[in-house]
């Protein structure tokens, strides 16, 4: 017996694809700008993704409450209400011409889990919450998991003045207006309390191409990469005529740059050879439009280093070894880096029972590293029980032709339910 | 004997340069536009220099003509009207923005040698003319030499529809607002003969920090640098989840734009340890602001290539290094290069014999190469035999600091005044 259901009746459980397909396009209709999504956190987008789960969970019957930062949790109550309960989420905001699926598409599975669970007269021993989260995405506020770090009282106040990248209106500004309390964040008020969570599951787009180069519908997740950014880093350099300064005297901040992003290539490929997980990117690389030209040797660059692994080590290794190239290069060109400091995200471990159960919950059984970070992961880093499932994704995400197939998402989300009503912690 | 003075009254003429500091005072005052030199070519701030001039060639009593695309010419008439005549000249149009020296300063110190030479009571056997020529800079029309590849007819007729940056005004219509005749540039008609020129001569200020460096006042040059620029080449990858696909999934614009780059700037040095002449210079690079982002893999980019050489084989195998390290390099980085059309411009030597009396002339004999191009590159190619001399300038060209010290200016234009004198060819 689970929650009231035979074994039989919980392994014939169905998510609630109606539900789950009429959400999607539901969101992809009040959220579309142009080719791609934009749910800007604390914006306008990421509030009509909070209203369309908010009316869903009313039609389903949930139980729901937003807490003072605009999480919004939609509960089918259990038989004990004092006892930890499971909370299943993911978030609500995508980046600026996002995709549909990458964070919504947790909030869906988790709906249409607990739709199905209600369905079938399924009655949970503890409350099972689905999470719509908040401002997971640093493309708008610079500073990722807003939602869920805030849940837990872990931000920053300084935080609340950071500017929202498009209006500049600032983080404080952005949650008054949405009817949010900013005193939460300033207070490092607990919301949420970590004893009181069983587990936080989340379910995810994969957002590489593995599962589709392996031809497997969805993946249990190892651990979530932590990451090292230099968001601000800069070359300056000196402007002169292309045609005319010889080498000896140029302060070429673009030769310069490319010099540091060779070497730093250098560097991820030999620690790879040695075992190391890395990936080592620069997303953007811009000269100065307003004076830069063809015939002029550029005297700046600005541009981004993002460093991401499981392991700490590594990510500390290679951010040193940026900044010692920087000031050699730096010496050697005649140019002067400024890398700024590090935005830091360390990286997560995920529950080695739930990965066991889950990875026996699917038929053809996969496990992967996440690359990208997650809410999952500051759960995981309070010491919330936590575990992930992927789902196969064509197109990579963070963009508007992410693809997520109905039959990948039921696959993920059958897991999930399998793990609801026989859940081992 | 020299036009009437003895050898020895010659060796002590002086160039006039009471006139050169009124010229150059006058220049600043009539078309400075805030920190910066603005004289748009065709427009009412290279017209005012050209009034200018022609005020002071009235003053000194020069013949005075204007061809019909607008170049002034103000001629100290020799004793064979008909004999080859030598041409003094440069531009009178400055980049926006830019200095009062770039371009002018030849036109003055021919001005003040003429002016010298009349005081002395010289009479030339031939014209000496000293000619302020039109539109030299490409900044205003995207076209270089307009007023020299025009005199000579040699301008591609298409450029007349070319619009002006800042204004959008074409080319055809600024020149008939001016009062000249687009029909001459239609026709490619041929408004100055190569043949009746016994030789060009143009002084210039130094655009890079050569001579600062070497504390020398002056330089005979040996040659123009060409050009090879691929103005519109891009990468194309494609855009991904920074910290979601590995090496092997990659498809980075950055990272193939980084490699081509580091690759040709390795390939340059060796070319210069075997003894080339090569500048290479990418002053332009950028992802596209609307699509990147820190925590993207960037999916485009777009750059400049710049080369330059006195040599033309060595521009060649640069820019066929270029496109065959772009073939490789974007095979291996799984992205597309499109490098697209070169827009070219040839090199141009300075006559050996007018080089080496130059060098007799100055106390601190030295040559280099002009890496920029210069109105004396049109008059060289066409076979007029051509010199120009280099003033030592601080703070580079085509901005507002360029610094002339009236030292340098005499130094320079009593070596043009001992050629004038004592004429080799």
């Amino acid at each position: 017996m689970a929650g009231g259901l035979t074994r039989m009746q919980a392994d014939l459980l169905q998510p609630d694809l109606a539900l789950a397909s009429a959400l999607f396009d539901a969101l992809s209709l009040a959220t579309r700008r142009g080719s791609g999504i934009v749910r800007d956190s604390y914006g306008a987008g990421e509030q009509a993704a909070h209203d369309l789960m908010r009316a869903a969970a009313g039609d389903l019957g949930l139980d729901i409450s937003i807490d003072a930062i605009g999480n919004l949790m939609m509960t089918l109550p259990g038989r004990d209400r004092n006892a930890p309960r499971i909370v299943i989420g993911s978030h609500l905001d995508s980046v600026p011409q996002g995709g549909n699926f990458d964070g919504a598409a947790g909030v869906v599975a988790g709906l249409s889990a607990l739709s199905a669970l209600k369905q079938a007269g399924f009655e949970p021993g503890y409350d099972l919450t689905v999470m719509g989260i908040r401002a997971e995405e640093s493309a708008w506020f610079d500073v990722p998991y807003i939602g869920s770090a805030g849940a837990f009282g872990l931000l920053d106040p300084a935080c609340l003045s950071v500017k929202r990248s498009g209006d500049g209106r600032t983080l404080e500004s952005a949650l008054i207006e949405q009817g949010f309390d900013p005193e939460a964040i300033r207070g490092r008020r607990r919301l949420l309390d970590p004893t009181s969570l069983r587990a936080f599951l989340e379910v995810h787009i994969e957002q590489g191409p593995t599962l589709v180069a392996q031809g497997l519908p969805a993946a249990v997740v190892t651990g979530i990469r932590g990451c090292r950014r230099f968001r601000q880093a800069r070359c300056i350099g000196e402007y002169a005529h292309s045609g005319a300064v010889n080498r000896p005297f140029r302060h070429d901040a673009v030769a310069a740059t490319v010099a540091l992003l060779h070497h730093l290539e250098a560097f991820w490929v030999e620690q790879e050879a040695a075992g190391a997980d890395l990936v080592f990117t620069a997303g953007e690389l811009y000269t100065d439009a307003a004076l830069h030209g063809p015939s002029k040797i550029a005297g700046e660059t600005r541009f981004v280093i993002d460093l991401r692994s499981v392991s700490e080590a590594t990510m500390n290794r290679v951010a040193a070894e940026a900044r010692r190239a920087a000031a050699r290069l730096g010496d050697a060109y005649r140019v002067s880096f400024d890398l700024g400091a590090t935005s830091d995200s360390p990286s997560a471990s995920m529950d080695v029972r739930l990965r066991e159960r889950l990875m026996s919950l699917l038929d053809q059984p996969c496990e992967m590293p996440s690359g990208a970070g997650h809410d999952a992961a500051v759960f995981a880093r309070i010491g919330v029980p936590t575990a992930m499932i992927f789902m196969r994704n064509e197109h990579g995400s963070h963009n508007p032709d992410e693809a997520l197939h109905v039959g990948d998402f039921a696959v993920a989300t059958r897991a999930l339910l399998g793990l609801l009503t026989d859940f081992p912690l």
